[in-house]
């Protein structure tokens, strides 16, 4: 069939408003994000669980490839779509609720965006913890389909952990249907697990509902200094232990981080000294300046802590974040960066950060390497700035930051998921017979190749 | 091929001694548990994750049926073997640790006891919090298989949430090693997840790696009267959000429980007056105490409990909980009788009650319902008692009791699996799509229907 059958067939299930071609697609994907998509033959925008089922059918049963994009605010290029593929974007299909206050749950609809879910379960008085920087565009299936994580994972898990049921739609357009809400479902095999992470390629998540939380009634925030990586590791199992599971967040800086990051002049250093680590952490709870100052006061009796800083007011707390969060500064001051999000378990972080500093500090003498993350849940950020950022040098700069993943029992994703641009990298922290399967799931799920083709897998 | 030659080849790969057939196997299997395994033509008992790939490479081949068993606790027949199937126990394989504090995870053999690893847990200062009655006897590689629930998953969530890293071998012999140790892991589809909560259908679970916990201080405990059940709701609601996550338990129970279960003569009623609905609450935290106390006079001040009972000891919080525990009591009360474990969103749960109240006893005049359950979860476990005990009857019984869970959106099983017991109801919560994927699933990872054969699908 041509394009323009397709595009008539498209426009038909959706209206033809729905079918975006032409200058409407190149605007669209118009230099952002920076992993943006080349472009896509059209954009359909479904408007229901039914229409996204037509669509697949049409485009799967005509070879068309079809990629899923909610927010696309990924960085891993998992929404990206060429020019011989239709984007199915999920932005009409935003409906939120309702909310079951007993029950602690909450409807949503794919296209809502993460922040529009969290402002509804607050206008409740419950909380969606999930949470990260792009909440203001990323979409509720968006994050389901990459397995989000953030900054609270320590406490309230990834988004796997919040899905109690999901709506799924295969390439050949069967509805899969499994919403419902309960913490305790052992009715065989547990199919959303399926789904969650796959980042599009086994199927179109359509809706979900999902688990809530009382909201925090206060948060404390802390900055303290460390002087070595075994007593962040300390101060992390005592705050843990002392805070009863309250503790939200645990953010560990590496030496560089502040020097590289203070240097935009936007930010003070919140501590007076130098330390070798800096930890910023959160504590969500009624009487959670207590718990913390308590916390503190126990960490500086056990000597695990040089220096510290209570944030006095949010603003003093929001300035402790922009720090911690400001990827624009530590972009600028590496230009180029080649940047990397990798999990490995905490007791082996210091170690795998002195070799891969080592290792390219010998192939590149003049480069700076900046590590931070969230520790406590295995997530380790490293950017690395070397002078260039072509792509051969991204390629040796990606061995020397992955290779030694393997061996540690490491990940080369901990919350990126894989997308296009770590398919190549996947075998590093993969083992044959996992791939052997993930290719089965693909074959079996998706046997024309139609959702989301060559993402993930290589 | 020959029994004998079958015999021989599994004798070569484990050892004659590990090999047990004739009176061994009736012995073993002799009486309990109470759904326990009919035999089977022999018991295997592998040392090592080579040796259950051999096992299973052979009996793939031969097209013998492999059922893999941990402590046979279990109540739904999951574990259940024919003698013409070869019983492939883990019971060898106990190995514990090493546990790796800084990382809060715990490496673990299958056949480990879940008491076991608990107390190996506690060992080191830390807290595995999955608890289930069968502690004692019911292995690791068991409740992973199963996706083992129990009373503090409001807190700590399923099995499931606790599974980092696992090693599955396959029908085939594939070892498919998974063994990370990181809270976050995006690196392609998360395999891990097939194979918990799939009963031992997809693959057999050799070894894992399991977070852990902080060791909760303290726990308080109470016992309370409230008058119905939108008050226990209420109730649930605002102990979630005053203990600030530090509720574990929320166990509620139907008017007719406590007569039920007081009639053995070995419990005290904790409340002098009579209530509609009792609850029975654990908070864990460094100050329990405190923070129970101070949520029970908020919901005094509410209005949303009539009466209550804080444990002042351990051995009062014991008795309390050897009430809600005393499933021997209430089956004696109502024998024969029938058990069910279901689940549905909790602000759903008065009407289905009182619905199946009313159609068995419609057809049962004379009949006795008990429902309890964990709520806070969405688990209803509900025991029938309608005078007679047979196979008719328990499937009339079971209508009544499934048959409004599917547009109440419910589940035939919260915690306790298929197994085969469960199989012709699993439909009922379960779409013909969901249905049609697991079997895709099952062909896939066991073409040849080696492993558990009969359980879990219909």
């Amino acid at each position: 069939v041509s394009w323009d059958q397709i595009l008539s067939a498209l426009a038909a299930i959706c209206g033809t408003a729905n079918v975006l071609t032409g200058r409407d697609v190149s605007d669209r994907f118009d230099g952002w994000p920076p992993s943006s998509p080349l472009g896509a033959a059209c954009v359909v925008r479904p408007a229901s669980t039914s229409e996204v089922a037509a669509i697949l059918r049409h485009c799967n049963a005509n070879g068309i490839g079809v990629v899923p994009q909610g927010g696309r605010t990924g960085i891993s290029g998992g929404a990206r779509a060429s020019h011989e593929q239709v984007a199915l974007s999920l932005e009409r299909m935003h409906g939120i609720g309702p909310i079951d206050r007993a029950n602690a749950t909450i409807t949503v609809e794919a296209g809502a965006t993460l922040g529009a879910v969290q402002s509804a379960a607050a206008a409740e008085g419950l909380f969606y913890p999930v949470d990260i920087g792009a909440r203001g565009t990323a979409t509720i299936g968006g994050t389901i389909a990459t397995n989000a994580g953030g900054n609270r994972v320590l406490r309230y898990g990834m988004t796997r952990e919040q899905v109690l049921g999901l709506e799924a739609v295969l390439a050949d357009g069967t509805v899969v249907s499994s919403m419902h809400a309960m913490l305790k479902n052992n009715a065989g095999y547990d199919i959303k697990h399926w789904f969650i992470g796959s980042e599009g390629t086994l199927g179109v998540i359509t809706r979900a509902i999902l688990r809530l939380r009382p909201q925090p009634r206060a948060a404390a925030t802390a900055w303290m200094g460390v002087a070595s990586f075994p007593q962040v590791t300390r101060l992390c199992e005592l705050l843990v232990d002392h805070t009863d599971g309250a503790l939200s967040s645990f953010e560990v800086m590496w030496p560089e981080f502040l020097d590289v990051t203070l240097r935009c002049g936007r930010h003070q250093n919140p501590l007076t000294s130098a330390h070798a680590f800096h930890v910023l952490v959160e504590i969500g709870a009624r009487d959670a300046s207590a718990i913390l100052e308590s916390g503190l006061a126990a960490a500086w009796d056990s000597g695990v802590i040089a220096d510290a800083v209570i944030a006095q007011s949010e603003a003093q707390a929001s300035a402790l974040w922009a720090i911690r969060e400001d990827s624009p500064a530590r972009a600028a001051a590496l230009k180029p960066a080649f940047h990397f999000d990798v999990s490995l378990p905490c007791s082996k972080m210091e170690s795998y950060v002195e070799q891969v500093k080592a290792a390219i500090s010998q192939g590149w003498p003049r480069s700076r390497v900046v590590a931070f993350g969230h520790v406590a849940d295995g997530n380790l950020h490293i950017n690395v700035g070397v002078g260039d950022g072509n792509s051969d040098t991204r390629k040796e700069v990606s061995r020397q930051v992955y290779g030694p993943l393997g061996s540690l029992g490491g990940s080369i994703s901990a919350e990126h998921g894989i997308g296009i641009d770590k398919r190549e990298y996947l075998h590093l922290t993969r083992t044959p017979a996992e791939l052997h399967l993930m290719r089965l799931m693909k074959a079996q799920l998706d046997p024309g190749n139609t959702l989301n083709p060559a993402k993930v897998l290589p």
